[in-house]
């Protein structure tokens, strides 16, 4: 049983709600609109590079996606595609932004039991006006204390955010889906991490090899910390 | 003299750094580009309702701003705009993105002399990510114990900011060059604000009245800051 821990950050996308689905539903449209220029195949490799390439520049979340759409829909059509095209991607961008936020199981009974006995934060390299949309629609946001945005999830972003939260890493735990930003970057600077997968993960955060640490939990779902924190 | 100030928060955009006159610029460029749909008045005054529709969906900075280019651009050619326009403002976005940071006069030498003697904090409604670069390539990183983001300067946004310093309002100063996101709700919170106007204001920032307030100080320069907090 995991003791003496102080503050817990959540991740948000696919750990407190549904996020990267909407991302394969964007990205399988976007490639039947451009059947005319490539394959699917090919289209999800090349849009792929495009997002890696402009990820340093512009960041994680929808309005980097939808720039990176159109950049995509330009070069792959050679400069052909209707303008159409562009209006309806700018248009898809504003859908994903609107979409209803879709808690999932077991979150809302594992934070209300939580809180009160931890200082509960949400970590996120989402952009913020998006997230604090997402958690006021999600009707988490009595649960957290405040929302932390990092540029990226790295071990010194976490040990400035440790740091921040004025606990030592060995206070600290991370709950999150993705092993590459919420686990590997916490286990590194000591502190604790929670793995729960989620059914789809983003190939940028695929990480093939099993996790072993002292420090480290994989759990089935959310309520499963319960157990391992002793909170009855 | 102001005593008793613990935290002092700086606006970065046309407070820490030039801003405002990259964006003047590329609205320019864009009517230039928009000639044979509308005139340049015209021009600036529907991309201005377009930016304001798109705001509390996109929020502020170069992304939100670049997405609304391709909207406008398309809307007001009616769909004739040619793609290779499109593609010019995606290159547009991306080189402001990484444009040289101009540190403003008096600012770092101010950072320099405040430092140590209070927190001092970067609030900032741009995107993380953007700010972060600025910062660092700024060179004043190492004067500032963090960044704070926020989604919009309110007065209930300015509270939680406070709290979260855990400092009383009558604690914090604010310094800023907007009259509407650094001055009325910082004043209306009772923390005090200081006011550097910028020689270029964004027409949603403008406020056309003077500020009379006791805890208001308006200023010709950073340096100035040094003689109202007793610092010499």
């Amino acid at each position: 049983m995991l003791q003496n821990i102080k503050a817990i950050a959540f991740d948000a996308d696919d750990t407190l709600w549904v996020n990267e689905p909407f991302f394969r539903n964007a990205e399988k449209e976007f490639c039947e609109l451009m059947v005319d220029y490539l394959d699917e195949e090919q289209c999800n490799r090349l849009l792929f590079e495009v997002e890696m390439q402009n990820l340093p520049l512009y960041g994680y979340g929808i309005k980097p996606f939808t720039l990176s759409l159109i950049e995509a829909a330009i070069r792959f059509s050679d400069g052909k595609v209707p303008i159409s095209v562009i209006n309806t991607l700018i248009e898809r961008g504003k859908k994903m932004l609107q979409e209803p936020v879709e808690v999932l199981d077991g979150i809302e009974d594992t934070l209300k039991r939580l809180n009160g006995n931890y200082r509960l934060i949400m970590a996120t390299k989402g952009d913020l006006l998006d997230q604090q949309r997402k958690l006021i629609k999600s009707g988490l946001e009595p649960y957290f204390h405040h929302i932390e945005i990092v540029s990226d999830k790295t071990e010194a972003q976490y040990s400035k955010l440790v740091k921040h939260l004025d606990v030592t890493p060995e206070e600290f735990l991370m709950v999150g889906n993705s092993v590459k930003s919420d686990i590997l970057p916490v286990l590194n600077i000591g502190a604790h991490a929670f793995h729960i997968p989620f059914h789809t993960t983003w190939e940028h955060e695929v990480v093939k090899e099993p996790v072993e640490h002292l420090n480290f939990r994989l759990l089935d779902s959310a309520t499963e910390m319960l157990e391992h924190l002793g909170v009855v």
